[in-house]
């Protein structure tokens, strides 16, 4: 994997990640593909959007199909049908946000099942091994994440159990080899809630430790969008350049372009794709609900300035009806669209970095989506966040 | 409209329809779009499938989003993004298979909504005027269905009444002109359960009248295979070499070949789509049952001779996932590999209706499709045929 910064505004970086897989312009978003699809498109929609990147979950992946199926299949890439660069979390954070019991002691986290309750361990050599397995181009460490509010002591120790794991993550990482004749790459995640010191702490742990790439873990999960942007600044500023960084399952349209700002490079986050099915349309002017009666004789679409095939093709009224009805069309037209409009916003962003005019860009648009400000409008969501990379 | 007969062999024959959305070439399956939408794919997808002609049902669009809705849209086709042909039927099968309480007079069908026990009236008037307003290609009258079995006497009482009925929308489609500056068609529905001489009469008391084109209704509703390509022979006899000829609602692949060789142009049937979204795939050898767990380590296409989309790109392991872990991409997928399995069946039998050699072809494909043989596989279907058209 190589990194290139092409541009900078500021804090803000376009750049280039190549993988094995093809290469990425970054800021790039990837959509959530937590089952090996992305929910209710299909890859050749994907390419169509623009997406060149998808995140996969390894904890669902590991519970079904299991690894022996997708390593059978020769890697997750060709058992999705996605030969584009795909990115797996270590499936830490489902295991504290999905699993009925779970248990962390230092050497790993043993938990149950949410499907069937059956028992099982992670440990940050059994991820790294799983990922080996699952074959994504980016593979990221174990973690241990923490909830929002989160004292400082046990800030501190999950900290500390992370920086440890990662130590381990990368030792076997560096031990073993890709299965499927191609390089992978390993991430580490920067933890430490919203404390300061221990957010810089865990990130020069990890940056002497020399991965690949730096994740940002433990935002959104909550936190103030204050405070979360300057908790993202303090972690980016921690990270070498030449590094991309990337944001975990951030975040609102908003709060990408203050990640973009403070030099983030990398997002996941299954808003667009959630919202989408439950009929929330991200629009220029802000988030419409289709399924309001008041769409049910709009025939134009959702927005006008859209060049989706849901935009170009379809009004709000035929919409509106399809989720009134219950019609699988419904999600599919939905998440076409608002994996568009993600994928415009960080193209975009790009776009007016290379060109030197992305802050007075950012501006307008914020004013534009969020007519209550900002930081209303990051409130506002902020219920969203909380369950963040749970499909 | 226009139909043009270009090559027969024995009754078979391969045509072309001409609306004024487009040519069709016959014989064609039309995907069954109930609510306005082929369940799970869009109309990009149907597209490249090769479908060139859908079905949609009167009575389900006229109660969501209703008549009003369409219409403000500009008709179905603008509505729902489809721009190629589209039939709709009457509305009457639907009042006969889904409404808790109807009661049919003379002057037409009084009925409760399977949705929310609002009453409703169609005559033959108002449904003529119902699809001026939604705008199809091509029309249905309405008509009083059969169930089976049927006693001689209720059966030609039902079609009399659908005779009178028939007379009537023609009446009505003669007064009244098409909405939105292009040609609609109206065709017969030939009723008489499955005695001979009601057929008989029922299909000259139409051809009389001077129909677009006829379609041969109450048929695939429990009566065995043979019977019922006894009946269709029958009909296809009493239709005008130049009008085209409909088939209602049916139906197995083994049916679809007979009635194209006693003479059927046209055909809807929900097997492929309702199929697909239980997880049985039509494949060149007979119905595979994706979620067998037999399937979930083959990494191999549903049909290696396949040329669809799901087959070219997918394999059946991924399918299984899919279905077990109940993404919506595994409807959409085994939607698109059923479709594209109807829709090369009817093109494979038109182009050797072309070359001469439908008869032998069609011999051979029904040993692959039918290892037991063609009647006990119409036979081994028949429970599914009995809910033909109702989504």
């Amino acid at each position: 994997m190589a990194f290139t910064v092409e541009q900078t505004e500021g804090g803000a970086r376009a750049g280039i990640l190549s993988t094995s897989h093809g290469s990425v312009n970054t800021p790039v978003f990837m959509p959530v593909g937590t089952q090996g699809t992305v929910k209710s498109v299909t890859p050749g929609e994907l390419t169509e959007i623009g997406v060149r990147m998808v995140l996969g979950n390894t904890y669902h992946l590991y519970l079904r199909p299991g690894t022996d199926v997708i390593s059978g299949a020769g890697g997750l890439h060709r058992f999705s049908g996605w030969e584009k660069p795909i990115l797996t979390d270590s499936g830490g954070f489902q295991v504290y946000s999905l699993s009925k019991l779970r248990k962390v002691d230092d050497d790993g986290v043993t938990f149950q099942s949410h499907l069937d309750g059956s028992s099982h361990r992670f440990t940050p050599e059994g991820t790294v091994g799983i990922q080996r397995a699952l074959g994504p181009d980016v593979m990221m460490v174990l973690d241990e994440c923490t909830p929002y509010p989160c004292d400082r002591g046990y800030a501190g120790i999950a900290n500390k159990r992370t920086v440890e794991w990662a130590g381990r993550c990368l030792a076997e990482f560096s031990r073993s080899e890709g299965l499927y004749g191609y390089e992978q790459a390993i991430f580490g995640i920067i933890q430490g809630s919203v404390y300061p010191e221990i957010r810089k702490d865990s990130a020069r742990a990890l940056v002497g430790m020399g991965f690949d790439g730096y994740a940002i873990g433990g935002l959104a999960v909550g936190e103030p969008g204050g405070l979360m942007y300057e908790t993202i600044g303090i972690c980016t500023n921690e990270i070498p350049a030449g590094n991309p960084r990337y944001l975990m399952g951030v975040g609102t349209p908003a709060n990408i372009l203050e990640a973009i700002e403070r030099g983030v490079d990398m997002f996941d986050c299954v808003l667009p794709t959630r919202n989408a099915r439950n009929g929330m349309l991200f629009t220029g002017k802000g988030p419409m609900a289709i399924t309001n009666a008041r769409h049910a004789g709009e025939h134009v679409p959702v927005d006008e300035t859209c060049g989706c095939y849901c935009c170009v093709n379809f009004t709000r009224a035929y919409l509106r009806h399809l989720f009134n009805v219950r019609e699988i069309l419904g999600p599919t037209l939905a998440t076409i669209h608002n994996l568009w409009f993600y994928h415009s916003l960080v193209a975009g962003a790009r776009a007016h970095i290379l060109d030197g005019s992305f802050l007075s860009w950012k501006s307008e648009k914020l004013k534009e989506m969020e007519p209550g400000g900002r930081e209303s409008g990051a409130r506002r969501q902020s219920n969203q966040h909380s369950s963040r990379r749970v499909l």
